[in-house]
């Protein structure tokens, strides 16, 4: 969305569960997952048996360091296990994530309320893990049997197909919202405030007279709601204090018709600075 | 996850707001895009200016289609456009995803409030879209102008950089939540009922019967305790009318010991059928 790589002016966020990738198959699906954990704040990944070994040099690693966009810390900081029980052997909870049913009677979540549950005990001192499976078969029977329940997302039947990345994607992300909330990652500067309603009475008041003094209001039985509705279309633009300024500027200028240089008529006919500032 | 490809026991899922590129650069990620949106279920796809022209052929167009991963038929049904204005002039209202405060006072919204508002207004007869920038620098001022309001991923400030189709991605599952919830993609198989209580009490009995006889509860004073947590642990087990047959006959098999050919002893000491039944 705006370019790869870390942000220097912040400290990754860490935490969460561990990823588990069970024989991943290409390097590139490795590194996009590692960019997707580094995107919602997590930070441990464990990899079991990746097809074509780890770490690797040359272009199979330049392939996975590429699509980690940044997060090479997590790359450089993944553990390999050459099982998924030495995988989860320190975790208090694994979920097992499936896009089929595996008729083996867990109880299965959505991503939404699993990482809702999830957040919770890991807050509260658990250590928690999600198992994804090789990129064309998924996870087999016997690495679902280890998890105490099984995630499974809530997509169009007709194309179940998840990437790799995009499935461990959305348990960070509702991780991160369970956990931390949905605030932006930045802060939203300071704005002019909403406009107090004296200076809007004020701009109607002004605006109306005008209106009026042009023969506007016609037929005269129809002013109360013409003045009203023309009220309401105001309102609903939540005019802050430089909205109403800068509007009350322009009809004057309006009015007023084109200005000579150094005429400072607009000043004086509206009641405050930089009335003709396009905010 | 599970294979790429559609699933022709199924129709697709139409709806929902309208995916809007904004001068892609990568037709690979106009695939993978599309597969995105074929995962949970969206159906418009438009393109503004594709950096390499729409549609194309030769490796350009293969790229596109593998990424697709099946969602061939948002791609041939894609619209190409010449200018954002252009690409949104039916919509009744526009969200612009960006990464960055931009400074134009728009509200901005997470992609949860953002689909739960559309898929709302969107139902009553709306038409929506969203706005996604070219992948290295986002949507410029004048295309996040267009829009009604800002929908921006509470991404870790440290790791902001979205792949542009996760982000698309997760617009789209968070309409699908919205507008269809979180129901797993499959039907779950009829379980084994849970046990009723009178056969978990008769289990029980027979269990603790056993134990007394071989001096488990020792000393007698702790009985009670002993009981009502050994009790408790079945009660964690949730177990299915399947669960307290299998588990009663395995009990029964341990303490009559190895069984002959033709033994029956297992079956005639347990209350039901297929008491070795791994379930």
């Amino acid at each position: 969305m705006t370019g790869a790589g870390t942000n220097s002016t912040h400290t990754p966020l860490t935490g969460g569960p561990a990823i588990v990738l069970v024989r991943p198959q290409l390097a590139v699906n490795i590194g996009m997952c590692a960019r997707a954990m580094a995107n919602f704040g997590l930070s441990d990944l464990r990899l079991v048996s990746p097809r074509e070994g780890w770490p690797r040099t040359g272009a199979y690693r330049k392939g996975a360091y590429a699509a980690a966009a940044g997060a090479v810390h997590l790359l450089e900081g993944a553990r390999l296990f050459d099982s998924v029980e030495a995988a989860v052997a320190d975790l208090n909870r694994v979920y097992a994530t499936t896009a089929r049913e595996r008729g083996q009677g867990k109880v299965i979540l959505p991503p939404s309320t699993a990482m809702a549950d999830s957040a919770g005990a890991i807050a509260a001192g658990e250590k928690h893990g999600v198992l994804f499976g090789p990129e064309r078969t998924g996870l087999d029977n016997d690495d679902v049997a280890l998890a105490d329940a099984v995630i499974t997302f809530p997509v169009d039947p007709a194309y179940a197909s998840l990437n790799l990345a995009q499935a461990v994607l959305l348990v960070a992300y509702e991780h991160h919202r369970a956990a931390r909330g949905e605030a932006a990652p930045f802060a939203i500067p300071e704005r002019s405030p909403p406009a107090k309603r004296e200076h809007m009475l004020a701009f109607f008041n002004f605006f109306e007279d005008l209106l009026d003094a042009n023969g506007f209001f016609r037929p005269e039985g129809k002013r109360p709601v013409m003045t009203r509705n023309l009220r309401n279309m105001f309102h609903r633009m939540q005019m802050t204090e430089q909205d109403v300024r800068t509007f009350w500027g322009a009809i004057v200028r309006l009015v007023e018709g084109p200005r000579a240089e150094k005429d400072k008529s607009a000043k004086k006919s509206a009641p405050t600075r930089s009335v003709n500032s396009a905010d």
